[in-house]
């Protein structure tokens, strides 16, 4: 009992940074989301296939990454023009609204961006209940993880606005079956907008791009 | 600050509890192996091609399956013939020593075990750091996840003593180099057994099981 009310305590303090965190961004006319998903499930990948797409429609985007260690990831985002942030965060699961608060003057210097993506840490559980203060939380899963994965870790697939079916050029290869991932994402949360893509041919991707743009739009017009 | 000392203490009483859980299971003659991975990365599958395997050898064993939710897993398990006790974590990302205590009466309902595997929730940071009173925590990692998750989830490959690199049938289809694969893993943990194998087609499979034995043999001698 006495260790869930602790945790209670750190979820309402992460809660009131988060909206301080949502307001700041608002204010600024910046959209953000928070992309989650299991280690290797290509979240990096994304973001770098998203560079060119969003820069063909116009659109300056920031990074924040967050790893347990090391500045792999902000590397291989800044190679393709990104301005890209790392945060490590040692031996935490998962990025908190306290850490993005730090983190809000760099992405406000930078020039004229409309939309911060924020990576979180690979992991399909804790990022679920730390609110950041992103506009939406986005969910990416592999086709190599099985189609069962919505089913097994249903509170990050209930706080995602979007799902991205990630690595579908390895689905012939498994025993993957893309109606019932997708019928199981649906019965977790049937609000969820479904994308399909592969990072490493780059199919789907420009629809992904397309729709965020979309909300990075009407998230202006608030 | 304070945080910090509350999770220290949580871990210190893990740690108590974990110590009696393989004093227990010792006194049984029960070798026990903790398997943590990310999300989809082929734990249960693996399990699976064990049970065959360990068969063959004259091994029984039971499993204890970690999940946030559903039974999925241990019901995978049961259809070959292995016992499999399920625990559902609700939001906890890893399981902990005091669950596996309560677990231990099952185990030792089971007959004539010689191994205990538990299969810990799919997460590649928390299970790091609660110790169940195991024998030997093992990692899978699968050629999916890409060969740098050795740098970037440091602590878990340093708490394990075998590495399971799964999957390989569907490295060909990746940038997945197995020599950088092997050289990061053993830069993090130099004492590390690592196995490759293919779960899908069962290779590799017979000579993780033939170490595993290998194990449980010795152990009995301690």
């Amino acid at each position: 009992m006495h260790e869930i009310l602790i945790e209670e305590k750190i979820l309402a303090r992460n809660d009131e940074i988060a909206a301080r965190n949502r307001n700041a961004l608002k204010e600024r006319g910046i959209y953000s989301i928070n992309i989650v998903s299991a280690p290797g499930a290509g979240k990096t990948s994304l973001i770098e296939r998203m560079a060119g797409e969003l820069k063909n429609m116009g659109l300056r985007f920031a990074v924040v990454e967050g790893d347990l260690e090391g500045d792999f990831d902000s590397k291989r985002i800044e190679r393709h023009g990104v301005p890209a942030l790392q945060i490590t965060t040692g031996r935490a699961c998962h990025l908190d609204a306290h850490q993005i608060s730090h983190a809000l003057p760099w992405v406000f210097g930078q020039d004229s961006i409309e939309l911060l993506v924020i990576e979180n840490v690979g992991n399909m559980v804790c990022p679920a209940e730390y609110d950041l203060g992103e506009d939406i939380m986005v969910t990416v899963m592999s086709t190599t993880e099985g189609d069962d994965k919505p089913l097994k870790y249903p509170a990050i697939f209930s706080a995602s606005g979007a799902l991205v079916i990630n690595k579908t050029d390895l689905a012939p290869h498994t025993d993957f079956d893309m109606n019932r991932a997708r019928e199981n994402a649906l019965k977790v949360n049937p609000y969820l907008k479904i994308f399909e893509t592969s990072c490493r041919t780059g199919s789907g991707v420009g629809a992904w791009a397309t729709y965020l743009a979309g909300l990075v739009k009407d998230g202006k017009k608030k």
